[in-house]
């Protein structure tokens, strides 16, 4: 703390995300990162690109990566705004829609960024508790709601509701911006009678809706910071007001192309996602052979906790074995630790450690 | 406007950019982009990057990128903080230093989006006329300001204020963040006696002084958003908290392995400004002879007016000729043309417009 600094700074609890490591050997399952690479379109275009054109400033508006996405998800342009990550698209909405005079509602256990951005902005919050089996409780979200986020599936629960309950929700609170935060949509698994997963149908019956995505984990391009939020143009608008406060060049030329390039290899992106969500399905069975129980995860992560042992002193055992998961010291979470998908041969290394950990062996 | 939207998004009056352009053909001159491409081994660092490792979230501290700039001005690695572009790392800096009980000062000719930031972070501000000749009058800043800053050289005037003018600011102003914006220092003409150019030798002494830079112009790397403030430890680390709360990643993996090819090539850095000096002399000088008065420059454009032509007029018909210069419609601004230092061949082709629109030659 400073006497140079704004008063408003000492306030501040910044967000403390998953640990990088600048060391090889380590079985990195803490950040929720994608065990693939990217498209290969993706290297072909860092290659391809002329360094030339990097002395000219990117276009403001993001106009050809809007139009990619808004093409891909069938929405117009004018409903995409980009972002340095989705975190920054996520701290612009905060700003845009939810500093109001009644308290913003969200999960007592959701992403953990929420809180943060509230006490950034000043904007009353109210957590409200997940029930017994951590699902979301609607009944408990007050009408006159200042707002309304959440992350579909949760993290770090990886819980889906389905598009049916959103629906319900944004019925319920039409004067109320409602942001879903799907940075986890694209590993919840088909369903079986081919419903809509996603909340993005519904922009075009809800103004109120925000529905925000990024490309740093389905698409493996966690390095290149792009998020985007889709919703009505009127709320896009919103965003651009706040965003040309604050930064009129958030993304980055290379960021753009590559993007691009990653939106336009599809089945690379399809069977990429296929492949976690089957790692993840292998994974929780073979959890369940060592002891644990695992919520049941839509994401590329799980939260398992194990019948006898303390789950702080396998995160610690696991990291003294160079395989680093994540583990949350907080009520309801400190029982669990929370894994991200690796690949098979991540996931065999990860479940040999346990195995050693456990003494399942001896 | 919109019910939906936070109050205050009404009251924002967002920056407005130069003009980009998607078509060829243009001699771009609206945008103190550099005319030059940026250092060959930018183009060797992306032809060689391995796309694999953008599946991995970036380091949130850019470790490695601030430690080579720390190196490159001799300041410790904790004295660095890097961002999204400058307009990013200033953002920061006046929510986190100017949201004082007192009114931040700057000159009322400045970057324009100083009075923006302030309408972002409800900070009040007082907009001091800049002298005459447009040079910054000192005796005009209040003992008791909430803050200072200035561009330096300035923009769009393109002033250069000595070193031991902001020693003197630093020493009136003990208790007050002065954030010098040094985005343009690069292209101030080397002094003959060897005094120091930049601020940043007078960090060792004044923990209140903020020096901001960005890569997008003398580096040529606009295209990559990579700006940083060098400063105390202590502002540094109220700058982090601040960034902590909004975007834990920021700063993109390529951008950061570029911007480090770029301090790596030292001669090419030092060449390419020097080409950009040498321009702006030789157009100041063919300006002055057809009927143009420049104010003294020591950045990468010029301002300059004619002896009898308006400049709104000049600015229409070299638009009209595919040749971009940016006009500001403002109080004293309006008698000027701004135009940024092009390569040899695109100032000839500026003149031989310009020759044409003023009939010189008839």
């Amino acid at each position: 703390m400073s006497s140079l600094w704004s008063p408003f700074v000492n306030s501040l609890k910044p967000y403390v995300p998953g640990q990088q490591s600048a060391t090889s050997g380590i079985i990195k399952l803490n950040t929720n990162e994608n065990p693939y690479p990217p498209s290969p379109r993706v290297q072909d275009t860092l290659r391809q690109l002329d360094a030339d054109f990097l002395r000219l400033y990117p276009d403001p508006e993001s106009t050809e990566l809007s139009a990619c996405i808004a093409s891909y998800h069938n929405v117009e342009a004018g409903q995409v705004f980009v972002g340095n990550g989705s975190d920054e698209v996520l701290a612009h909405a905060f700003n845009a829609f939810f500093r109001q005079d009644k308290p913003l509602c969200f999960p007592d256990i959701t992403y953990s960024f929420y809180p943060v951005y509230c006490r950034l902005y000043n904007i009353d919050f109210k957590m409200i508790p997940l029930d017994d089996n951590f699902v979301i409780d609607w009944t408990r979200y007050p009408e006159e709601a200042g707002g309304i986020i959440f992350a579909n599936p949760n993290a770090p629960t990886g819980i889906f509701q389905s598009a049916d309950d959103i629906e319900r929700v944004l019925q319920a609170h039409p004067n109320t911006v409602v942001v879903v935060d799907e940075a986890y949509i694209d590993f919840v698994k088909p369903d079986a009678t081919g419903s809509d997963l996603s909340a993005i149908p519904l922009l075009a019956h809800y103004p109120n809706l925000v529905v925000t995505r990024t490309v740093s984990k389905s698409r493996s391009l966690a390095g290149l910071r792009i998020g985007y939020a889709l919703a009505s143009v009127e709320l896009i608008d919103g965003l651009k007001r706040v965003k040309n406060s604050f930064n009129s060049y958030p993304v980055d030329a290379v960021a753009s192309a590559v993007t691009q390039a990653s939106f336009a290899d599809e089945d690379y992106f399809q069977s990429t996602c296929q492949r976690v969500v089957d790692n993840r399905e292998q994974l929780v069975a073979a959890l369940a052979s060592l002891g644990f129980a695992s919520l049941d995860s839509s994401a590329n992560f799980i939260m398992a906790r194990h019948a006898t042992r303390p789950s702080a002193e396998i995160y610690a055992a696991l990291k003294a074995s160079n395989v680093w998961v994540r583990y949350f010291n907080a009520p309801r979470l400190k029982d669990f630790i929370r894994i991200s998908i690796g690949s098979a041969d991540e996931n065999a290394e990860l479940l040999s450690s346990l195995k050693r950990i456990l003494a399942v062996d001896n």
